[in-house]
């Protein structure tokens, strides 16, 4: 047998580029989320859809390649005749298995999913290449009621894992109503080209883009979107100075105009200053900048139908409020598009105060399904981005305290292990977590040391001298760390850190000391 | 902007070969059945670890490839300067990471994983090229009681998720007991060489195998211990022609023999023969066999020490037993090794009762760290076959009955789609599930279809007589269903298949009839 003289070197213990490992509570927090927003989701009506996480990069979406590599955002790789790839987000595998499975599925066919997608991007801070997202969407239905229900459906979803009502607010706003102030403005579209870049703010999200670019004269409707998408920077002013000429901005840099005429711009800003005080007034200010544009009255009415149903429910502009400015997803959405920001605000790491932020995003797409089949599908759908939503939780603590680690029974006597494994048996059987200190029993040290790392709570000690009086020690690890450091003698008193307890009477002592 | 004439042609809505999509309750009892598992692991002890989906080759364990493609077992692809691969199995990764963070890392390391796993091998019925896979591992000891309380804890987890006590059995045996047995024979080893090919056993069960291959004279320990593992189907005279002279099989099939002396061949069934009718049999028979052989000896006396800890806990032999005809995991095992079987019998698609057999196994092994660091470390685990305990449980109908769709709300009017969405939202506060038709409300009999297809309880229809009225009709689709086929006129009255109930009462009458 030959012998491979490389695989002597020893192989590198780490993570690729971009990767990263989840540990204890990092793993039960979210699996905890998820199920919390999981059951919102059944609640609602949908179902669970769990698709693998290797598509072929024909279903998609991704041009087939005619050079070595398909594009560059997706891990992909070419198996026998076939070009695969991991899945970079959860809708285009929703829009192929719908194509593939649409006979069997009920319609409009409900349904969620959850998991991990993957982006070959370059990984940056708390930027990685695997991440998870968790989605909710209606497939084959053009009624704005569903999108009205995805967005009662975010709310209660932010509200059941601890998100309080008032910390957050789901805007929404219709890409019809920005397409009749670009028609006014005389910009016309062009075709859809898939795989364009993302956005920072998307690659956040977790949503992917589908830019459409569109010119006139040279003016891109995209340069004008970008524009109203700094509103919230630079204001109206500001806005109406990059929009036409151009703007020096906080550093002293001139930042040059898209180069609209006066005119134009008044009319996006009538558009940007739509928002009103209800969402009544924010209709009737969107009405007048769209007049005369059809497509965007259309937008406006499908916003208000929206808003009706929705505070028929009982969801007022406390929870979701029309907002021009939102101008997120500008790729593949067609109608009705939300966001849901965080108001409360953090501290970022320069000890700023900042608002927290978008943590979910969605809206209307109609063309997903039409690649596969040829018909045009319309859907609506939220993604919420599970990291960002986690972030907020911990940030409020909302998520439950890190919990202790178990309680650990230590080894005096290697040949005693059938002691320890009985008390062990006796602790878990009573519903306490615990588990025998399985490694070198010499050191007393080092299963002190090891109880510490494992944040047990408690460790039991039975030497030979507590077996034959008939009882063990419990030795209190968080009052003893705390004794070490500030615990006051009333404290001490109360809680000592080590006490004798009759070996009879252990579950029911160490019961009561962790219900402390 | 050149435009690509190729993307005109319509994409596959398919899966790529060998996957597949999970709908509805095949994700939900899956889910449901590791959080139960997840749960019993914690109460061990164990920690939480989730690795990401992709590696670098050469941390999986797989050679470098000196030429285009890594080994084919796995997907893998070459990303700028490194070859990554998807996750074949969780235990490759949870050497790496304990390689990578040992430091940070408590030791012993308990940790549990569930997730994913990718093999890139040829799909069958029933067998994929992604599945779950459900592993709990302790890293950094060499004491058996770590193998035994793996072993209490499998024990607990089956239980737990719904297998009953005496519908199972954990059989434990270990490979220095074996490699008594071949040292007894003659037979001498070879260096471990990783990446051989997998026993359709070991792929049904998710653990990879690498083979040793040791031989002397052209015996191979490997044709030894095949066919030990005949010994369920061929019995102890057919093993004993097998390991000498050859053997026609039922078709008449001339089997060659392995070659072995008579000698030789007495030793192997005395190893074989050695189970007995309580532990303590076996463990006298097998002393017998091994005798003069210290690793087998050794092998003996680790077999002994975890039936003893495992008693003095009330594992009895009824749920673990020794057993020496398990010559599972060949590979990477150094020690103890673990199977656990299902012993209740279920019909084959032939309709022959058979027995369910293995869903899960483990055991011992010492080197797969020492690749990274030089330094051997010990450690034990299990891992779950996530699909054939769930196929079990289905099986045996332990997992909750398939639960009901949504209470369908139907459409009367598209300009009263508030009162739908007022009905909806109440019968959600009120914890029901529920959700309003969202498709075209034009055709009745399709939301019939809808709601039937939903595998809705019942729908509720108000129309603008009922509105007016104030009433709304409860259609039971169940009853229904069952009063198409096959209702006795009581059971018709006890349930009628639709009833006016004033609008007020909805939820309260609902609610009455979800709980009969």
């Amino acid at each position: 047998m030959l012998k491979d003289t490389k695989t002597q070197r020893r192989p590198k213990a780490e993570t690729p580029k971009g990767f990263r490992d989840y540990f204890g509570a990092e793993v039960t927090e979210r699996s905890a989320m998820l199920a919390r927003i999981a059951e919102v989701y059944r609640h609602y009506g949908f179902e669970a859809l769990e698709t693998s996480a290797v598509e072929t990069v024909e279903a998609l979406g991704k041009f087939l390649p005619d050079v070595d590599r398909p594009n560059e955002g997706v891990f992909a790789w070419k198996e026998e005749e076939d070009w695969l790839a991991l899945r970079y987000d959860l809708t285009a595998p929703l829009a192929r298995v719908y194509a593939q499975h649409r006979a069997q599925l009920p319609t409009p066919y409900r349904r969620y999913a959850m998991g991990p997608v993957w982006r070959n991007e370059k990984p940056g801070p708390g930027r990685f290449r695997q991440f998870y997202q968790c989605d909710a969407d209606t497939v084959g239905t053009p009624t704005v009621a569903a999108d009205a229900e995805i967005c009662a459906m975010l709310a209660d979803a932010l509200e059941t894992v601890g998100i309080t009502r008032g910390d957050y607010l789901i805007k929404i706003n219709n890409r019809k109503v920005l397409n009749g102030v670009l028609e006014k403005l005389g910009l016309t579209e062009e075709p859809i080209k898939r795989g364009e870049p993302i956005t920072e703010n998307e690659a956040a999200l977790g949503l992917y883009a589908e830019m459409i670019r569109r010119n006139v004269e040279n003016i891109s409707r995209l340069d004008v979107l970008r524009t109203v998408d700094k509103f919230d920077k630079v204001g109206l002013e500001g806005v109406r100075q990059l929009l036409t000429v151009g703007r020096k901005d906080a550093s002293g840099a001139f930042i040059e105009g898209v180069g609209l005429s006066d005119e134009q711009a008044d009319i996006v800003l009538q558009f940007l200053g739509a928002k009103g005080h209800t969402n009544d007034d924010t209709l009737w200010n969107l009405r007048k900048a769209v007049s005369g544009a059809k497509i965007g009255e259309e937008g406006v009415d499908e916003l208000e139908e929206i808003a009706s149903l929705l505070s028929a429910q009982g969801y007022g502009p406390d929870r979701v409020l029309i907002d021009p400015s939102v101008v997120r997803g500008l790729g593949y959405y067609t109608g009705p598009v939300f966001e849901a920001e965080l108001t409360f605000e953090i501290r970022d790491e320069k000890g700023r105060q900042q608002k927290f932020g978008s943590v979910a995003g969605g809206g209307r797409y109609d063309d997903l399904v039409k690649r596969f089949t040829g018909e045009s599908v319309p859907a609506t759908g939220i993604s919420i981005g599970v990291d960002r939503l986690l972030a907020a939780l911990r940030a409020k603590r909302r998520v439950a305290d890190e919990q202790p680690g178990p309680v650990v029974v230590t080894v005096m006597d290697r040949d005693r292990m059938a002691d320890t494994f009985a008390i062990v048996a006796e602790l878990r059987a009573a519903g306490i977590r615990a588990e025998p200190y399985l490694g070198n029993p010499k050191s007393f040290g080092n299963q002190m040391k090891y109880a510490d790392r494992r944040r047990a709570p408690f460790a039991i000690i039975e030497g030979s001298d507590e077996k034959a009086r008939g009882v063990v020690q419990v030795k209190d690890l968080v009052a003893g760390a705390r004794a070490a450091e500030t615990a006051s003698l009333e404290e001490w008193k109360d809680r000592p850190a080590q006490q004798e307890v009759p070996r009879g009477e252990l579950v029911q002592r160490l019961k009561a000391l962790l219900a402390k």
